[in-house]
């Protein structure tokens, strides 16, 4: 494999060149770390680059593999992270400007990472706190969609998106609290992961909500982002969510015929509001999952079209909790979307807060039952493809569309409900930019989840597009 | 065994000659319903009186009985219920003016009583929507403490406790979300046990607060709680808090030596601002404990004195997310004490709930590193021995304690971490009124718990002395 293919190679392609010495882990990274000098200045999808010990890791990697010490596939391939997810002596800002500290530990994730092999590229871009959906930052300007650098990226984990999509990493960690895996992913083009709720843990992750969030990769394929979440699911005692359930061998299921699976095909809540070009494409996907055997059946949560409000209610609280104190002492240093999402959280009352916990019990239970049918649930990732920078409004028919909720409203369930959810590729718009196709599984099933899109990927090329740059 | 020893009897004494015969289930529950119309109309024990159907039951039992078809320990046995549990056609009033519409269903705790053969005789006194420790009651009037009927019997599960000590019921069941089980158990001379968290369902208990509620037995022994506790826990679909967890057969563990448990006795925050006569009594107890082959060491837990501020969050805020709708209806048809509390949670904001509850669970760290030592804890159930009703201070020393706090302060604790706890008698003020020892054990291990109870209770008279009535 020479140079070049290394912008649209999979982690699944290069690790047997790794494991076999055709390909040298210094190499690839050195590759990497010149993307990067070339395309950050006009993407911005880094805050810090660790140019220095990711060549330094990338030798060890190469001296042990050479000694015969393979540690697996992701020995030696170059990843980066979320700049909320703490790594050892490396400033985390959570895309503040509040924010500077080198970190005095490892998060977990990153921990089982190296355990792994992996080289760590540097830290990534994101929307303020995780807390919004386009990326757009004032502190560390906007992270720039590959597609088309006029538009966003979607958010929180914008730069992860970017850097995996402009081939800056070859995957990326993110979290995903409303979406903030699985929206960028969508508007980037790439097959981004929210595990299960308590599958991954958050220790040495900065919160945004509790309850609400999760870490998980975004990556080129749903086979990469099975060996990422195989190396970083499990339960750890620093996070008490987690639970304490064996982790699957996800790359077991895929491969399989998916031929006799059942998908409900969410409509409702999740049909209204969208663009037609997502539609259309949505459409199609589910219609490709049948002509490979599917079973697809519509199905409506009537529940949902009351999860916006509850969804809101929790994850202001929630957040206020964690900045209660930051945000008094350092109000304007907050952008001004942060800073009101954040206030709004002071004036939820312990009442509504319970009011939205139980809404969400009955809203588990609804899905559950629903479930009970289906193997898989899907569903359009986003209502809307990625827009231009500072276009708070998209015209759908008749009706203006707010771009932050048309992001965000129809990933929330899987963060109300704790289900896997991925998002693939599954078609493009007129204008050339990625749609999102979002796969939902039953709690701590995301092998099924991982099946149907690896099966969709081997039949389609969509997720092997990559942007002209 | 004649009538008038009745009074003083167990369950575990009466239910072997009710299997042979020798004791008509009928007569039994005549004996019960003739001492209710004797003695109710003072102590104030019953809400209502299901005379003609538990005399129905008492049939129905003896014939099944007389048949061959024997159900256990419980079969024949006349129990009463606090009227917060639902009890099919029964009216249920939650100690309120507000509420007295027939119950549709059985809780799932009644169902299994009555699977269990047990007799309904009536529902029970309790403090206000058992939003509170004294089962002072402006709209039922107050139940009395049979002991002396000028005293408060304790609460909220009053009028179980005072049915139980006054020889009215066999057994109650209570509910308890801030000690409203053990609190009235201890003022009362009996045996009252609050499972761990989880244990047993509050499927058709109307709620105070969903975190901090649980259902248990008061009883004359901790052999007859045992006998309760088995035939009311278990996992339950209809309460989704239940632990899917075996049952283990409670009354196994009892009749055994004690020799080389560790108890770990609480001080600092279960040892300050207690009366002089209850912390002798304790510590007597602690002492007999050591003679019986307990290991007894003393141990502190220093988060536990801010566990008043974030229990008082708790539960002022769920208490009101119950009740909201029903107190802007019907405002002044609470009782002056309850209406506070209920509208103090009006004002705490979810940020404060999240605090508390952040709080909580580092309180059920420290505790649970605390037990790795112990097998159980033991303290003080109360501050304070009954009071006079309306007094509502106590002199300790140069202090003056609130009598609502001194009652409730020593065992909220249980609540928080919910740990299963019992309160038994250890002995009685100068004044003759008695005095509780409470022990405390792991997640899920009520059989320690009993063990410990059972040993000493084998070893002592205490919870065999009655009132003179």
């Amino acid at each position: 494999m020479s140079n070049p293919d290394f912008a649209a190679a999979t982690i699944a392609e290069v690790a047997p060149l790794i494991q076999n010495r055709q390909l040298s882990t210094v190499e690839l990274t050195r590759w990497h770390l010149d993307r990067i000098s070339t395309l950050n200045p006009q993407l911005n999808a880094f805050i810090s680059v660790l140019g220095d010990e990711a060549s330094a890791q990338a030798r060890v990697a190469e001296q042990e593999i050479a000694s015969g010490n393979y540690r697996g596939p992701l020995h030696g391939i170059p990843i980066a992270i979320k700049d909320i997810i703490a790594i050892k002596g490396v400033p985390m800002t959570c895309g503040s400007k509040i924010l500077a500290r080198k970190s005095e530990h490892d998060a977990t994730v990153i921990t089982r990472l190296r355990a792994a092999g992996a080289i760590l590229l540097g830290t990534l871009h994101l929307h303020e706190f995780a807390w919004g959906g386009t990326s757009i930052n004032p502190h560390h300007g906007t992270a720039r969609n590959p597609w088309n650098p006029d538009c966003l990226p979607g958010g929180s984990s914008g730069g992860s998106a970017v850097a995996v999509a402009s081939s800056m990493a070859m995957a990326a960690l993110g979290t995903d609290t409303g979406g903030s895996v699985r929206i960028p992913s969508a508007l980037c083009g790439l097959t981004g992961l929210k595990p299960t709720y308590g599958r991954v843990s958050r220790s040495g992750v900065f919160p945004l909500c509790d309850s609400l969030d999760h870490v998980g990769p975004l990556a080129r394929s749903a086979r990469d982002a099975a060996l990422m979440i195989g190396a970083i699911a499990g339960a750890d005692p620093r996070d008490s969510a987690t639970a304490r359930l064996p982790v699957p061998e996800y790359t077991k299921s895929l491969g399989a015929s998916i031929k006799g699976i059942r998908a409900g095909f969410l409509r409702g809540f999740f049909a209204e509001d969208i663009l037609d070009e997502i539609a259309t494409a949505v459409a199609g996907a589910a219609e490709h999952l049948r002509e490979l055997g599917a079973q697809i059946e519509h199905v409506t949560l009537p529940l949902m079209k009351h999860m916006p409000a509850a969804s809101i209610a929790i994850m202001t609280a929630e957040s206020y909790a964690v900045h209660r104190r930051m945000i008094r002492e350092r109000l304007t240093d907050y952008g001004a979307d942060v800073r009101l999402r954040v206030l709004m959280g002071a004036m939820v009352s312990a009442e509504q807060y319970l009011r939205a916990q139980r809404f969400r019990r009955l809203l588990c239970e609804q899905t559950a039952e629903a479930m009970k049918r289906f193997d898989v649930l899907i569903a359009p990732t986003t209502a809307i493809t990625a827009t231009p920078i500072d276009q708070e409004v998209v015209r759908v028919g008749n009706k203006e569309l707010v771009v932050a909720a048309s992001l965000s409203r129809l990933t929330r369930p899987a963060n109300m409900t704790g289900l896997p959810a991925i998002s693939i590729p599954c078609g493009f718009s007129s204008a050339g930019l990625p749609i999102g196709l979002q796969i939902i599984g039953r709690p701590f099933d995301e092998a099924m989840v991982l099946q149907v899109a690896d099966a969709y990927q081997r039949a389609t090329e969509w997720h092997r597009r990559r942007p002209a740059l």
